[in-house]
C-alpha cells in the first residue's frame, strides 16, 4: 500500500477508483466503508486528514484523535490501494476558496456548527479534485452532511458517485464514532438510550401515532437520564427541515451532549 | 459540429479537450481564443451560456445580447467539436451550492460588483466539472477573472490547465468585447482613449517615474472626454490590491463609464 502526502503524488485514476474520505481515528464502522468501496470499485483509496475548516473555534480539533500509525495497519490489512495523507499546509492556502451549500445546512448541524459544513463542503471538493474518485462512500451516521455532499455533487457537477452506508452500531446500539472515545464507561452505558428513542419516534411515525408527543417524550426521558438534547426531530432528507408528513425520505435526527462529549445519531424511516 | 443543450448528452473526454468558456456574443476575440485551444488540445468545446448569477440586479443580462445562430455559425467555421449551450434550469437547482473566491476579490471589480465572481467562480467550477476539460482558455481582457479563476483552479485542485491569452484590440486601441454594441460612433471613438491611458501609466511605472501624479492625471484627462472613471491603478496580479512597488506581475487595471455603456480594460507592466 503506498502512503501519499502531498497532492502532486497522487495519480489520475486508470481504472474505477473508489474514495472512503475519513478524518482517521478508523474504527469497524471506516472499515465497513472501506469494504464497500472495494465492492464498487478496482482500486481502494482511503483520505485521511483531520479537516481544520470544519471544526469551530470551542470545538476539539486539538484534541480529535490522530492514530496515524494504526490508521495506516489497518487500511494495509483491509487491501486498501493507496492512503492520502496531507498535512494541513499541503491543503490550504492562506485565504482559500471555499464552497458553501445552502438550503440542507439551515438547520441543526448547520445552525448550532456554524461553518461546520462550508469546511466539509470544501474539502470534500477539494479530495474530488485531487483524487478524482468515481465513486466515494460515506456514512450515514453523518445523515446531514451526506445530504450537504448530495447536493455539492449535484450543485457543482462533480461527476462522483456516492454511497451512502449505514451505521454501525456496538451490541447496545451506540453508533460507532471516533468521539465515543471520549466516553467514559458510566456514559457509554448511558449513551445506549440515543439508539431506543431513535426507533421510538421512528415507530410512532411509522404507526401515525402523535410523533410530536413522542418526540417530546423521549426528549424528557433522555434529559432524565443526563443528556442535553440540542434536538430530536424528524425531518425531510430532502431539505433537511422539519417535517411531520415525509416518511418515504424522513428520517429521526438526533444530537446532545452528554459530559463534555456531542454524540450525533439518526435513524431512516424506511430503509 | 455538435451541439449539446443537456449536461447528461456532454461525453468525458477521451483525446485531449480544451474549453473556451463564453457567454457568446462571439467576436474576434473569442475566437483568437478558439484559436489557441485548437493548438492546445485535440478537442475543442465552447460553452456558451449568459451565467445569471454573475450579474448585479441593476446589470444588463436581460439586455446582453444573445446572437445564439450566428455564434454557432462562427463556432463551425473555427472547426470547434462541440458547443455546451445549457439553460439557465440545466444549470442552476433552486438554492444552489455557491464558490467563493476571496482576497483576489477585494477590490476593483469584486467590490463594484458585488457577488459577481461568485456567479464566476461558481459557473466556471460548474463548467469545469460538466466538461471535464484538459486546458480552458480565457481573455486578459477580464485580467481579476483570470486572477480568480486561477485561485479556484489551484485552492479547490480542478486539475485543469489554464491558458490566459492576450486582449485583441481594434485600430483604434479599444479592446473587443460584447458590450461595445452598446456604444454609439462618437462613445466608440471616444472609447479609444483609455488604452493611451493605460499606455502612459504602464510607461510611467516602468521607467520609475511617478506613477502616482500620472494615474491622477490619465484619470482627470479621460474625465475630461467624457468617462466617468471607477478606478485606474497599478495591480499586483497575485493579489489583485493595489501596489506601488510591483512590476513583474503587476498591471494597469480601468473601469468606467461612458454613456450608459460600462468599460474595463487593462495592461500588464511586463509582457
Amino acid at each position: 500500500m503506498k502512503v501519499f502526502t502531498t497532492i502532486a503524488e497522487v495519480p489520475l485514476p486508470t481504472v474505477r477508483r473508489a474514495l472512503v474520505p475519513t478524518m482517521g481515528a478508523l474504527h469497524e464502522g471506516h472499515l465497513s466503508l472501506v469494504r464497500r468501496a472495494k465492492e464498487l470499485g478496482q482500486e481502494v483509496a482511503v483520505s485521511i486528514f483531520v479537516n481544520p475548516t470544519q471544526f469551530g473555534p470551542n470545538e476539539d480539533y486539538l484534541r480529535y484523535p490522530r492514530p496515524l500509525e494504526r490508521d495506516l495497519e489497518l487500511c494495509e490489512r483491509e487491501g486498501v490501494d493507496f492512503v492520502f495523507a496531507p498535512s494541513v499546509e499541503e491543503m490550504y492556502s492562506p485565504s482559500p476558496a471555499k464552497v458553501q451549500v445552502p438550503l440542507v445546512t439551515d438547520e441543526f448541524e448547520g445552525k448550532l456548527r456554524p461553518g461546520h459544513f462550508d469546511g466539509v463542503a470544501t474539502v470534500v471538493a477539494k479530495l474530488f479534485g485531487i483524487l478524482r474518485p468515481d465513486v466515494a462512500v460515506f456514512g450515514l451516521k453523518d445523515l446531514q452532511q451526506c445530504a450537504v455532499i448530495q447536493k455539492l455533487v449535484n450543485d457543482l457537477n462533480l461527476r462522483v458517485e456516492l454511497a451512502f452506508e449505514p451505521t454501525l452500531r456496538e451490541d447496545s446500539g451506540l453508533a460507532r464514532s471516533s468521539r465515543n472515545v471520549y466516553l467514559s464507561d458510566e456514559e457509554r452505558k448511558v449513551s445506549a438510550q440515543i439508539y431506543q428513542s431513535l426507533q421510538k419516534c421512528r415507530l410512532a411515525v411509522l404507526e401515525d401515532r402523535n410523533a410530536e408527543e413522542t418526540i417530546q417524550e423521549e426528549i424528557s426521558s433522555l434529559e432524565a437520564v443526563g443528556f442535553k438534547v440540542q434536538y430530536l426531530e424528524w425531518i425531510d432528507r430532502s431539505t433537511f427541515h422539519s417535517t411531520r408528513t415525509n416518511k418515504e425520505n424522513g428520517a429521526i435526527v438526533f444530537a446532545g451532549y452528554l459530559g463534555n462529549t456531542r454524540l450525533i445519531d439518526n435513524i431512516l424511516i424506511t430503509a
